[in-house]
């Protein structure tokens, strides 16, 4: 029976959904893939740090408390975050490092770095280190023999990105279209049914779907970073944040969705890149009106959508729900099954 | 640079369309998958074959007629099938074998057995093999060691059978529920516009949409193979054709339709199958009235589209266009690439 010992930096909602799947999930995905997941070291800023080689309780995780240092309750547990050695003294093969703070991408890209460094596997769903700091972090990857992997990037638990570059070879993806961004999706559903623009947001807010400071969902660029992970991945674009033109959804008033309506339209967030004729990628973030026959102008409320165009397929459009903490932990659960595949491969590769 | 080497067995629409991909595409192939395709013997029971270890042109192949014994007039060829040949003879990796005849899945079915048991990789696109003869073509497929592979069979072009088996492992699929034939679907729509369902029928023949005979799509028989291909291969159950409740479009009336359009609600022909809470698996094709909010309400015309039920992800869909020639002959292609890619992994562990 095989093993694999994942240590997280980070215990925010996300990682505190792993250790529960941890706990309720390892007989289905034994028996689906045929290895258990044992959590052997946490690190938190606020929360402090565990680390044990045979493995925590994932029980004792989920049921930490939030306040500061709730750690040093468990057995072997600290007040204090011990990220280093949680990177480098932990049994670990796979580290989950998502913690980020605001737009920097940092700590995030650190912590990613420094796991590479230390020969360990990374997953991330945080879209920092992926957009900012991909070709970077690739280069660690290469040299240190090690995986970097963050399918919960772009939109949670659906797994496009290994969808669309493992199942679509060959079919001569040449652009996207998409909603990925859950809270601006849902504000431009409520100013249909009549509310402003201001109300609807503090009904995102009110609903949980958006933050305290909901900017940077509003104005795309959280989409922006989306698109600059898909075009650079799936398009082998290299584009940066500020290579994408951004108009997002607060111009939009609520007589420009009433008009709209009677056109039988849809104002939405869209996310785009496409190949050109000369081979090079361009991408935009904007509010557009769709048709009503717009592959894109039936997805409501917090879903997200991508509608890949190909050459051999048309359109084919993946629909999934928004970015919930359990669908979120999925992506990376994903991404562990993936390694773990991929690892017993070069393990093979490395006996021949 | 690796060459896999192709037989076809039968030249219809859709391995015609294979040979103008292998003719048009090989370079993108390289560049994105590492290998190019070369045909190297096809045999079909009205045109003929041809046979050459070093390739055959393609072009020759595309431009060739469809005259019986058509495939005489190209070089090296004949104006006989030689079928046993194409599949014992030619240095083929892989063979494509989707000729069928009616519903009994044959000669398709024997054909698979026939290129498993001389040791080389099977793919084929037909439903009947995979509904029907899946447990016997899995035991030669142990025996010889090699793939059968058979994408194109659920919905064409979009890899969803890989996509779900690959991409979604350890999610807790417990269902799906999917609108799996364009041709109801499109006179469904066509009801919706008023026309009575004999006229609806007419119109999808006239747009090529329907068969001269097409009950098997009308009456749900098409779907109902689907269906057990999808919840053997993903749920894990094994279903035969008469397990599955089969309730077609043909009873439904203008007026069923008209009721439906006013309460905001669509006919559609659903294919589904769900875990039960033994673990068994039922499935059923019928003809249903959708809600609105269904996810399946708002695909139109020859449209396909699976929602996928799970533990962790709630519902995902994915939706493609319908069965075209190229979308089909792209799954094959798909079925190549995950052969040449698992391919070269047993030759390395092989070689440990």
């Amino acid at each position: 029976m095989a093993t694999c010992n994942l240590a997280l930096i980070g215990f925010g909602r996300v990682n505190r959904a792993l250790a529960e799947l941890v706990d309720q999930r390892n007989d289905v995905l034994e028996k689906e893939c045929g290895f258990r997941l044992r959590v052997v070291g946490v690190s938190d800023l606020h929360l402090g740090s565990v680390m044990s080689p045979n493995g925590i309780d994932p029980r004792a995780l989920t049921r930490a408390g939030s306040e500061k240092g709730a750690f040093s309750k468990i057995s072997g547990g600290h007040a204090a975050p011990r990220t280093e050695q949680v990177i480098k003294q932990t049994p670990s093969d796979i580290i989950e490092a998502t913690y980020n703070d605001g737009e920097s991408g940092q700590p995030a890209i650190s912590h990613c770095q420094g796991v590479l460094a230390a020969r360990r596997h990374v997953i991330t769903t945080n879209k920092g280190p992926v957009a900012l700091a991909a070709s970077a972090l690739q280069g660690l990857v290469k040299e240190n023999d090690v995986a970097f992997e963050y399918e919960g990037s772009v939109i949670s638990g659906t797994p496009v990105i290994r969808m669309a570059k493992t199942n679509l070879s060959g079919v001569g993806l040449n652009g996207f279209q998409g909603i990925l961004n859950g809270t601006s999706n849902y504000v431009l559903d409520r100013m249909e049914e009549g509310l402003t623009f201001v109300d609807a947001v503090k009904a995102a807010q009110e609903m949980g779907f958006a933050e305290a400071n909901p900017t940077a969902n509003i104005e795309g660029r959280e989409v922006r970073l989306k698109v600059v992970i898909l075009a650079n991945e799936l398009l082998g674009a290299s584009l940066k944040p500020a290579d994408v033109k951004l108009c997002g959804i607060s111009p939009i008033t609520a007589s420009d969705v009433e008009d709209a309506k009677k056109a039988g339209e849809k104002w939405k967030l869209v996310g785009s890149a496409s190949r050109d004729e000369d081979g090079s990628v361009s991408a935009i973030v904007e509010a557009k009106r769709l048709e009503r026959t717009h592959p894109l102008a039936e997805i409501s409320g917090v879903t997200n959508a991508i509608a890949f165009q190909s050459d051999l397929l048309g359109t084919a459009k993946v629909t999934s729900p928004g970015a919930g903490r359990i669908e979120t932990a999925f992506a990376i659960m994903a991404d562990i099954i993936a390694i773990h595949r991929g690892r017993t491969a070069s393990t093979k590769t490395g006996a021949a």
